[in-house]
């Protein structure tokens, strides 16, 4: 029912013939990322993704989370087994470094085998991918000895890690924390508080979960800067590693959610018993700093499982429309199943055009995480994070939207059985729902793009990023000005024009009236990213033509491509009449 | 938590400031219907919607229809009672004639009243949604006898109606329908077969249900010429009238569903036991064509469910973001509720806007159908039917997709609080998302605007509609070109040019391929919903400044058209481009 195809080809073309694995696997920590290494990789992880974590996509969703009477949380049938395996695997570590005991791959590499778990169970691949933001910080932060004390364990999977932010006042205001922090005369802290939203916040799969805690200390200022960072394990451990103690942190209760419901989502109490035991990361007053270190991966992660829901929710309802016969044809009388209908190919290329297009934007940013962090030279580095700065916020925000709009689309596909929860469609739609509030909302995220990443360098790093489409644009030469290739580079032309109109119009709109960002921080980031994506398809669409592409992946390419010139990329047009008819504030 | 404020001054100024009432309280059945008479059953309904039917929407979700061991279907707690006031209160038979025991109200008011029973409990507003299609089946081609024996117990909700079309392999093409009918002696037939998605297939709230069953008579052509209609009740009646033997149909299942989940969906199975004794009405293969005839006001109120579920999901979000405190006034620093960020308000108004838009196009349609039955001129009838024709799969196809987006929307707003199911705003994503599904995929609705209503008549019925939106924009004289009026009618103007340029591309392509017509109709149906809720916006815009407009409801509609021109309409350009540029079926 819902068998899932891992998306290899798709991915491969990506990653070798469109962003180009030599773009990273030249970096120096990557020297021996054969572009053999990447297939095998891509294959085995496919391989555990469909066979070991789809099948239990549903299963998970049916039994949920449970918090037992006994204070402990169950994880659906299955899920033990399915985390010892990924263990095994050594699959939460593909990305960290050799020197802590990972794999040391490329974060593109990183990020295109997490698609695939999200695809597979989102509700399960979201407990590596906390425990993948808790490893970044840790690394970037810990101190040697909480470095090994705590991250080669979870780099192995041996242990799990959580993120806890979130108070019920504190959500997207996290100046608002009030979980305090008091130094205790060996050098510890008295961790005191309630967390929620926390994902895996409890489970028994691991014996241990390393909970990472924003919380304030006494005398601190107020506001963000009095938030540090602390280290508070499930159980207590002892120098040598050594599991001691319960820490006083409680799940008081899971809760009751749309979807994902085989991730314990947990309202976490510290210290009911007089403190939990916790660990300052690096310095008082840096907790928040520190989180945005982790944050582009967290939200470029958030960002795929927009895109691994679109994909899952387009093999599904491509499989029921090959299927379902409804309707006849015109000519010979004949039963036809409902994909051969226009309307229907229609949605399913909807689903497959967009998924296409954000796949390719994730990866590209990806890739640009590799660049920051290893490129030889500082000035490289730094354009490098600059536009992985500016690209994660698209990413996260637009992919997640479309993840919805696609599993809703899925759901439509199956008519009637799309609305039946037996038929899975409808999961996608439940699950999908989740992506564009947690990690910031997409309206937080289209703050971030257009305050953060364009106002604050005055646009700098998107010209930059424009600069180069152009130079892509301009740089086809001798191109047959009938063909596909030459209608696509037409259509990106012109939106390409319209996003630096809107430019202009957000620098000089928001200069005179800072509120202006507000109103139109949100139809800015989906023109940008539809236009950024629309250069990543524009590049497909060179590619499949110029390399030994098979014929059915680039009939398939080209025909998803021309659909996003077509269809999808004029919603570009749209969202700029929409920032050009915003002229005053009180509109909204 | 979920309270449910009706919105009867936006009911009411529609009805009487944009559409007016005295264009349907003329016609001839209708001479008592005075505004003091509209104003009182919206009053009254909206009390009861309010305070009976809407404390029950949350329980109805979790409790969910029950088929318990006995055969015997279980509503949830409260449905009893709620539909034994609904009937005290008259309310099945608001549109019916008072010759036959309703209140003989134009359909307007009844769709106006329809909509809050929608917006406070979809689940339960099902139930008197699918009688009422029973009713004018049976109104329009029943018997004299089965009019006397089911229909005045129908209109006063003593019995319920179901419709039962839909098979396993028989959905939107109903053709393939296999349920037989056999005649018997007695001139009654022996009904076989199994139906699906039967909502209220069964329930105990009333003591018999009518079904009406779509079957194949023995030797009865194949395809749609072959279906009849009948009445199959669920406990036989005698000639007068008096309950007698249970018939032979079985609910055999029901199904789990996304959403609605009090409103029991069956698996109906007629004939186990030697045949359902069922009764033909009109005559032998007419069926699909009965159908038909009531095809419009079903498809209205599945589109009113989109207004409502819109209406409910703004109603939320609005009173958690105006008590939501994050962020901070950036002059004062004092603590502000979300509902001040632009961000926020560009989610409320999108909700707002369209709603108001769709709900404004669903009256609009239902005052046709009532000129459309009463107007004393035949040609004035033909050209008010041929309107609502055009009208009503827009009403259908368009509110239901915003009715999921603004769903979608509502729990975004909420942040994390939107994605736990004890807040609320989950289900009405879950019940909005069935609606663009039944009566109708909006795939056939966009396929029965595009070829039954626009190029059947060569678009006869759309240019006298377009007609006279351009008679309303070019008849708005004197005004002053800075003012919003102005500025309204200029974007109005450029989206009808528009619409007429879609318009020659549709008979064009049709005309040279068919298949085009599948290829183009989901994006026409869009772009003609938003230009024709355009016009009634920019009525309303017109009227709050014309008529005795309380303040705030002046300042609030003001603000709500001018964000449809400004940030809404503009998507019917997005449409036409996407219409344009379909210049070859293989796009897709």
């Amino acid at each position: 029912m819902s068998d899932f195809t891992p998306p290899i080809s798709d991915i491969r073309f990506l990653i070798h013939d469109v962003i180009g694995l030599d773009t990273v696997s030249n970096l120096p920590p990557y020297g021996e990322t054969s572009a053999d290494l990447v297939d095998a990789i891509l294959e085995e992880a496919g391989k555990f993704a469909a066979s070991v974590l789809a099948p239990l996509n549903r299963v998970g969703d049916q039994e949920g989370a449970k918090l037992l009477e006994d204070g402990t949380v169950r994880t659906p049938t299955g899920w033990n087994e399915a985390y010892a395996q990924f263990c095994e695997g050594g699959w939460q570590g593909i990305s960290a470094p050799e020197s802590e005991g990972g794999m040391g791959l490329p974060i593109l590499l990183g990020a295109a085998v997490a698609e695939m778990w999200q695809a597979a169970n989102m509700a399960f691949a979201l407990c590596p991918m906390l425990t993948s933001g808790a490893i970044e910080a840790l690394t970037a932060h810990g101190s040697d000895q909480q470095r090994e004390l705590y991250l080669s364990r979870m780099i192995s999977g041996e242990w799990t890690g959580t993120m806890n932010l979130t108070e019920p006042q504190a959500g997207s205001d996290l100046s608002k924390v009030r979980s305090t922090a008091v130094l205790q005369e060996d050098g510890s802290y008295k961790i005191s508080g309630q967390k929620i939203f926390i994902t895996y916040g409890d489970h028994e799969m691991t014996e241990n979960i390393v909970h990472l805690v924003l919380a304030r200390t006494p005398n601190a200022p107020a506001g963000v800067k009095g938030i540090s960072l602390f280290i508070v394990p499930k159980y207590l451990v002892s120098d040598n590693g050594e599991i001691g103690a319960r820490n006083d942190v409680t799940c008081v209760s899971l809760e009751h959610k749309l979807g994902i419901h085989a991730s314990p989502t947990a309202v976490l109490q510290f210290g009911d018993k007089g403190g939990a035991t916790g660990y300052l990361v690096g310095e008082e007053g840096k907790g928040l700093a520190y989180m945005f270190t982790m944050m582009n991966n967290a939200r470029l992660a958030v960002g795929q499982q927009g895109v691994a829901i679109s994909e899952r929710a387009y093999q599904q309802a491509l499989k029921y429309a090959n299927t379902r016969k409804q309707g006849r044809d015109a000519k010979t009388g004949e039963e036809v199943p409902i994909a051969v209908h226009g309307d229907v190919q229609r949605m399913l290329m909807r689903i497959r055009s967009s998924t296409d297009a954000a796949r390719a934007l994730s990866l590209y940013a990806a890739a640009q995480l590799d660049l920051a962090h290893h490129l030889p030279d500082n000035q490289d580095r730094a354009a490098a994070q600059a536009r992985a700065d500016l690209l994660i916020p698209l990413v996260k925000g637009w992919a997640t939207d479309i993840g919805v709009d696609n599993a809703s689309l899925g759901v439509q596909v199956h008519g009637g059985m799309g609305f039946i929860e037996e038929t899975g469609a409808a999961q996608h739609l439940r699950d999908a729902r989740i992506a564009p509030i947690y990690e910031g909302t997409n309206g937080i995220q289209a703050l971030d793009f257009i305050g953060r990443k364009v106002l604050r360098d005055q646009a700098a790093a998107l010209m930059a990023m424009l600069a180069d489409i152009k130079e892509t644009i301009h740089g086809l030469k001798d191109i047959d000005e009938t063909s596909d290739l030459a209608k696509a580079r037409r259509e990106l032309d012109h939106a390409i024009v319209d996003l630096e109109n809107s430019t202009d119009c957000v620098l000089e709109r928001c200069a005179a009236d800072a509120d202006m960002a507000q109103v139109l921080a949100t139809p800015y980031l989906r023109q940008a990213a539809l236009c950024i994506s629309g250069w990543l398809m524009l590049r497909s669409l060179g590619a499949v033509n110029n390399t030994e592409t098979p014929e059915d992946l680039r009939k398939a390419k080209t025909k998803s491509c021309m659909f996003f010139f077509t269809q999808l990329l004029p919603e570009a047009a749209f969202m700029a009449t929409q920032i050009r008819n915003c002229t005053e504030t009180e509109l909204l």
